[in-house]
């Protein structure tokens, strides 16, 4: 799948706050967990993890630093020699050193996932393509809130990811399955 | 509607090249003419007004310098003292100097319209709100083409259009109407 030796796993906002929201049912409820696993084989081949956290700008949020849910989720706690870096914007390359990290690292692939497939994960996505890597987003390692429309209609969670992640496939990521994911690296 | 007394208008890809894609009905047929008189009130308030044209890297495609339908549109043709940027990705911040320029206009509000909602408006509306401008999106001043989901479904221009103005709404911009917008700026 891959055609460098050094892809990079970048997870985004696996932080206990994603559990506090009263946004309904989010679909792919066992993404931690599949994150975990790649987390897990990408120590195991020893390849660049970033972790990245969402700082909220606003104090009500369950992402904001004095939050009791602002620490990471136990399925994705970095180990002291990881990077970490913590975003304020849904994109994770802007305020943050994550693009000159990964230039330093020789990476030229990278993968994403972490939440949410329409926000963080999508926004990412975009620019990390933008600014010339060629990006892998494991569908089971994302996840969607459902959407209220503007016009009044309703949108389920599992619409919301496959329609995001649709959009995303082909014009700036490759979508592939985790499974295709972890058999692609040892 | 605008706190500020120097909105900027950013109008992204309204070329001929639109016209050119074999991607199925088009929805909001009528936005270039909105963004026309968007535009025209524009001018006659004397405000900042950035013009942003895609040159794709891909020779095979219409919005490729070399292909005929790189120009402007009839309904947004640049006039000599207007701002033009060309761009290569999706985003119209990426590779280009108009954030600096938006700067050095003293720019905090920008209207942000063109095609298509979902891809060029979608990631230039997603940057503009991670650098800090308040951004507003008339809904009728953008269009979508239908999309073929990973999963097989299909959803329609119309729905791909909502969806993506949706999920930007609040959370990266403030959608309104070309009516709203139009009578806010005089």
């Amino acid at each position: 799948m891959f055609s460098s030796s050094r892809p990079a796993l970048v997870i985004i906002d696996v932080q206990q706050a994603i559990d506090h929201f009263d946004s309904g049912y989010r679909n792919n409820p066992d993404a931690e967990k599949v994150i975990a696993k790649i987390l897990g084989q990408w120590r195991d081949a020893d390849l660049p993890i970033a972790h990245v956290r969402h700082a909220s700008k606003f104090t009500e949020s369950p992402y904001h630093p004095g939050s009791p849910y602002f620490e990471f989720k136990a399925d994705a706690i970095p180990e002291q020699r990881e990077k970490v870096f913590t975003k304020s914007e849904n994109c994770a390359f802007i305020g943050t050193e994550l693009d000159n990290w990964l230039v330093d690292q020789g990476v030229t692939e990278v993968v994403i996932c972490g939440v949410l497939t329409n926000n963080s994960v999508d926004a990412t996505v975009r620019v990390a393509a933008g600014l010339g890597y060629d990006v892998y987003v494991p569908a089971e390692a994302t996840a969607a809130f459902p959407l209220n429309r503007l016009d009044g209609k309703y949108v389920a969670a599992e619409d919301v990811h496959w329609i995001f992640l649709s959009n995303l496939d082909g014009e700036y990521c490759r979508v592939c399955s985790a499974d295709k994911l972890l058999s692609s690296v040892s």
